[in-house]
């Protein structure tokens, strides 16, 4: 997905919001948005949104001397979530169709995004979690994203928010989960997941995690290890969380199912949904014509 | 009032907000970003919030070649509340408190702000109105109001914006109108009120109507005309409505009556209220110390 105008004017908010939880050094955090303004200002409109995103968060990072601004919320929301954990294990196993809740929370979680939302407490994570269970999902795309997951050998599962991991795991639980790698991001970006998330979670106790080597909220292959491309071009299934991996692979032709919340009217758009929506989306494979060839 | 980094990132999605309003043509949608994003840049964190909206919005102006963006969206917010205005009347002068209803509604208006909400229709504006009537505003500002209004012997009124300009009227109707007059922008800013929209919505049958001679979403006295500065002198209150009167009067010493709903946080902790207060607030004049001359 190539960069909207709307987007730029995200990219500066979050530098704000970034700016101010990374520093209380006013003159700091007013630098860092004047950095963020002549980075904006030269974007390359053609570029997925998450190459903006990590450059101005590297200069958030930079300028502010913390390695890791969100770190402290990470951990929190990770807290919550997993305190929730028990029951929503038991409300799912419980539940006629544990496979349909258990995505309906996965994509729910996406809403923990502090790229969107720079204010998200105990409360309002409990209400969307606990409103999950009625929402609507697309049910042709659930039959086939059991039907792909049956089929898949190898499914690499990318991660997107801490909390949300917790949701996460819920899904996995649901899933053959000895088919699956996780893959978290490979450096601090807003409250993207790292390892230590994936640790603080049990994700890495259930399956293997590898991280991806950037610290982009998206996969961008240029910047990610070898050993995750590795691992992305092997797998038969890809399940990416949230709108930093959807932007980033919408263009790319591979088995990828989609599982977020639309939390922009670009994102909407983008996906033909209503901002608010849950979105389990399977991507649309480019055929492959070898009759053009001729 | 001084601009803060928040006010920052609320620039540039004005700008995305106004370019795509007054221009279909993508290529200078993108332009009018890029140089509202430069202005930014170097934006002098001193001055009021209006300087810099001004100046994005004239690129706006000039670079779409579209000299008044918001002009129907401004006919349609007069309409919409005009077409409520006989029942509204009626309801005020039925009430036990009309005066006190009539500021309700004065400071409800100040919703109906394109630089805040870009979308915002018939439903909304009738929702927010019938809101009114219910809100909390400060009982011990209204009696001083009350009493101000009956004390001064020039009251000069700052409009703002399209639509409101109707609920100013139901306002000024309460008061003792000969006294007042009313001043509307001198060009074109976002849906502020101009001369057509005092001629459109009747201000200008019941009172005196200036312009301040600037295309300022606030009052900027060196941009503002010499016969607007004069009656602002000669005035003993002045009743500022919305946001922008607010900013660029926050810091001028005059017997001012801020009125205004409370829509952004810099806002809303500048006036130390939440976000989504009406606000009837008293300036704190300076008091002109002597003493210290010596």
């Amino acid at each position: 997905m190539k960069t909207y105008l709307d987007c730029i004017a995200c990219f500066v908010r979050q530098a704000v919001d970034c700016a101010k939880l990374a520093t209380d050094d006013e003159k700091i955090q007013e630098k860092i948005v004047r950095q963020a303004l002549s980075a904006a200002k030269n974007a390359d409109m053609e570029q997925v949104p998450p190459v903006m995103v990590q450059k101005i968060m590297r200069m958030v990072r930079e300028l502010s001397a913390n390695p890791d601004p969100h770190r402290h919320i990470k951990k929190i929301s990770n807290q919550i979530v997993l305190d929730m954990y028990p029951a929503l294990k038991k409300r799912i196993e419980q539940s006629k169709n544990p496979l349909e809740n258990a995505v309906r929370l996965a994509c729910t979680g996406n809403v923990i995004d502090f790229g969107i939302h720079i204010k998200m407490d105990k409360e309002d994570i409990e209400k969307h979690i606990e409103q999950a269970f009625s929402e609507q999902i697309d049910m042709q795309a659930l039959e086939n994203f059991r039907s792909a997951v049956t089929k898949a050998e190898k499914i690499l599962y990318l991660g997107d928010n801490a909390g949300e991991i917790v949701l996460d795991r819920l899904l996995i639980e649901q899933l053959p989960f000895k088919k699956i790698t996780f893959a978290v991001r490979g450096g601090p970006i807003i409250n993207d997941v790292l390892m230590e998330d994936a640790m603080m979670t049990g994700i890495t106790g259930l399956v293997d995690v590898i991280d991806n080597g950037s610290d982009s909220p998206g996969v961008l292959f240029g910047d990610c290890s070898e050993k995750f491309c590795k691992v992305f071009e092997a797998s038969d299934m890809i399940i990416a969380k949230g709108q930093g991996n959807y932007e980033s692979l919408s263009e790319v032709n591979k088995n990828i199912f989609f599982l977020l919340k639309a939390k922009c009217s670009v994102i909407a758009s983008h996906l033909n949904c209503s901002v608010g929506n849950l979105i389990l989306r399977q991507h649309k494979l480019q055929q492959q014509n070898n009759s053009d060839e001729n």
